[in-house]
């Protein structure tokens, strides 16, 4: 479907990712004129609100979430503007909104940042106010279900107005830049795709670690859970970006084909090959915090942190573990993924007394992007006690690398992609399914178990289970 | 042999070697407490001085050619030397030499820095005065001959009096930090080894250019040329590190096999393989230099440039082309070793209008000495305009990875060496021997073609023939 989109329609647009996200990644898109001159953005909300309030709104957002650097076109930006208020559980308003979008010359992009119970009745609403037509796409974003029947009834209900070539679901880890230069280092260079295999890496592992707390996600959260929250997603995507086969292009439809195939060979993880967690009273970067229990006011069996030992049942991951975890209230704020080469085969150092360590790619998505790749050199010497090995990094550090290039929001590529029909970076609806697939087998392990979270302090990197999980193999976490 | 020699006997001690590398090399590992507290040093040479006169002589040449931070131990250094004035082509002189060496209490390391005419009278007078006995090694500084029969003659004159285990062959090279370093890269990382191959590497470029012309060297260059002065030696040793298969062992005998075979696989070199050049008139550095026919002050058909198109007939480098080059009067004063390796086979990102550049090792030598590998990183952007990839340069800069070791002189590592007898870093005879059969075969087929050497300006890179010899298959020479 290639139109670039002349309107943009967005649900939820008083909500706090259209705040922190949306609005200043459109109006940064706009200061770098690559908004056509004529794209309108329409919001609705429930809140009553003119244009002008609206307009307001929108500034007090830019002004708090965008760099001071890139809010020049902000004037501009505002002009583009319009609001309409909506009861989305209702047919009524749907009219007004679709009279507020007019008729687009070229297409209308949707962008769906509601609550989910919402989606079945705005696609409804969309349908019955004829904005539903081959012009048309949907944007949606997380949390799409909570398992795999809940994700089916809200794919169902948006498959019955659009078909899954103009459906974009967001998982804005794919618009890091530092997630799709993991595809280039993998696929420009001849360097690591003939050792990226069972034979040359011996382990993987993912960590998404947050400092935070529940903060204010109350009542979503402790229904969610760390599995559910960050890995059946984010933890995946980067899962299959790392695993998958060389796609044939880096379109839509090659590279979404190669990811479905890593997701659908997760073997079902049994027991022993998870450990889950919640964090009680402690401290982050020396301040007090209080435990899950203490900030939900009630006792939880939710996890806040869990560390999986995952396997890819195919021939080119034979036997190498993905050890992924993620938690709340970790040591660090820090999202990484470190690609463990073997060690050489044989050392013919060893008997001159050289140490070796093993090869080792570290990918930095949060906070800092960059990637690191360690190898091992002789220290200059005469090597009289012995040959003297020492590993050196080298850092393909985003900022030195491209140095001039600001550092832009995902969402602004991913926003991008969506106007202009680019499917690339989005999740396809038989990804999410079999994302959930594996989540929920774990999920059923759980019940079965009837497992309960170990409790960890504040501070600490989760429980000494998650710990241990890795240990059993040789394995220490990377920090 | 595990001795570590209490006593040095250096022949040609007041020559040019002597003065700019070996004294310097002896006073800074004194000064580092790298030679035991017994260590005598013996200068040998036609002149006639007193211990005190050398030590003077010394003393100046250290002044010159060492580092004032390295010649802190000066003193210290100057009280081990003796001084023995000699005709090496008479034995009378050698019982005189005998009693200035002594009885060394665990060995003798005999350095021959000395014309190789000397090389037969001096074994002679060696063996004539006992200094031949089971506790000696005897070190040899090429020139080793100017052909295979010449080369013979001479390590059959050695091997009369020394057993192969205590000759010790220097190819300075050898004792450079990058060269070990590039045995480091292969065996100490598993990154390269199973790429280093002709799969995935398109050529390798070797460049030994200097800017200097004749020199003082007028006698022995004419005869000598550039095939025979620096690709005979250090230039097919560099080869053979590159190409050599994994040694079982970092051990003399080991590393030296593997070597060996590698020399012993090269290919004959066949017509339209070699280019020859000799530098006329022109500039280095913006300073106008005479031709080597003015130099000499005669016409001549030696060659100051030589390229050559090399291939290694083993399973490994199937098809691997070696392009090798060496002049005078070059634009720039390098040494280095490129690997290039081959395109990735298919671009997912072409469609995207993404250009590749293929990965490149370079390890340089000279002037500089540091690793740099080439990968291909993603250009941080929107990619409107297709994406946008761009090949970033990793450096193992060895100041940077190890700051505060100070540069070592290449005969530091290799005097030691010789003094602790270890022989990996020399060069041992069937290794020599393989050298010259490929390097006379090549000078046999300019004889029987009458080849003369292409005149090529002071400040190029040679004649335009060597250019055309590589862009024939489509290589650029690295620049």
């Amino acid at each position: 479907m290639s139109f670039t989109a002349d309107r943009l329609l967005l649900f939820g647009a008083t909500g706090d990712l259209a705040q922190r996200m949306l609005l200043p990644s459109l109006c940064a898109l706009d200061a770098d004129e690559l908004l056509g001159a004529d794209v309108k953005i329409i919001g609705t909300a429930r809140s009553e609100m003119s244009d002008n309030e609206f307009r307001n709104f929108a500034r007090a957002a830019l002004e708090k979430f965008l760099p001071a650097d890139r809010r020049g076109g902000m004037a501009h930006f505002l002009n583009r503007l319009t609001y309409q208020t909506l009861d989305a559980t209702t047919l009524e308003g749907f009219d007004d909104l679709a009279g507020k979008v007019g008729t687009p010359a070229r297409g209308l992009a949707i962008f769906l940042s509601t609550a989910p119970s919402l989606f079945e009745p705005t696609i409804k609403g969309l349908q019955h106010a004829g904005l539903d037509g081959p012009n048309v796409r949907m944007c949606l974003e997380k949390p799409l279900g909570t398992n795999l029947g809940s994700s089916c009834e809200i794919n169902d209900a948006v498959a019955s107005a659009f078909p899954e070539d103009r459906i974009f679901r967001i998982d804005h880890y794919l618009g890091k830049e530092t997630v799709q230069n993991l595809l280039a280092l993998r696929f420009a260079n001849i360097l690591f795709e003939p050792l990226w295999n069972a034979a040359h890496i011996e382990h993987v592992e993912i960590t998404v670690a947050e400092t935070v707390g529940l903060e204010g996600r109350v009542a979503f959260y402790d229904d969610a859970g760390a599995l559910r929250d960050m890995v059946q997603n984010h933890m995946l995507q980067l899962l299959a970006l790392v695993a998958m086969e060389p796609p044939s292009s880096f379109d839509a439809t090659s590279v979404r084909d190669e990811k479905v195939k890593v997701l659908r060979s997760l073997r079902q993880v049994s027991e022993n090959e998870t450990v889950t967690g919640q964090y009680r009273a402690g401290a982050i970067s020396g301040k007090a915090v209080p435990g899950y229990d203490e900030e939900l006011g009630k006792p939880s069996t939710t996890e806040t942190f869990v560390a999986i030992k995952a396997h890819v049942d195919n021939w080119r991951w034979k036997g190498v573990p993905f050890y992924l975890r993620t938690g709340k209230r970790l040591p660090r704020r820090v999202t990484e993924i470190v690609v463990q080469f073997r060690c050489v085969p044989h050392s013919i150092f060893a008997e001159k007394g050289a140490k070796m360590t093993p090869n080792q790619l570290v990918i930095g998505i949060q906070p800092e992007e960059n990637i690191s790749l360690s190898l091992m050199a002789k220290v200059p010497g005469l090597d009289r006690e012995g040959i003297r090995l020492r590993s050196v990094p080298l850092d393909i550090a985003m900022p030195d690398a491209f140095t001039g290039l600001h550092r832009r929001i995902a969402y602004e590529r991913l926003l991008l992609d969506l106007i202009e029909g680019d499917q690339t970076l989005f999740v396809r609806r038989d990804e999410v399914e079999a994302q959930w697939e594996w989540v929920d087998a774990i999920r059923a392990l759980w019940e079965a178990q009837t497992l309960e979270p170990k409790t960890y302090t504040s501070g600490s990197w989760g429980p000494s289970a998650a710990i241990a999980l890795a240990e059993r193999d040789g394995v220490t976490w990377h920090e």
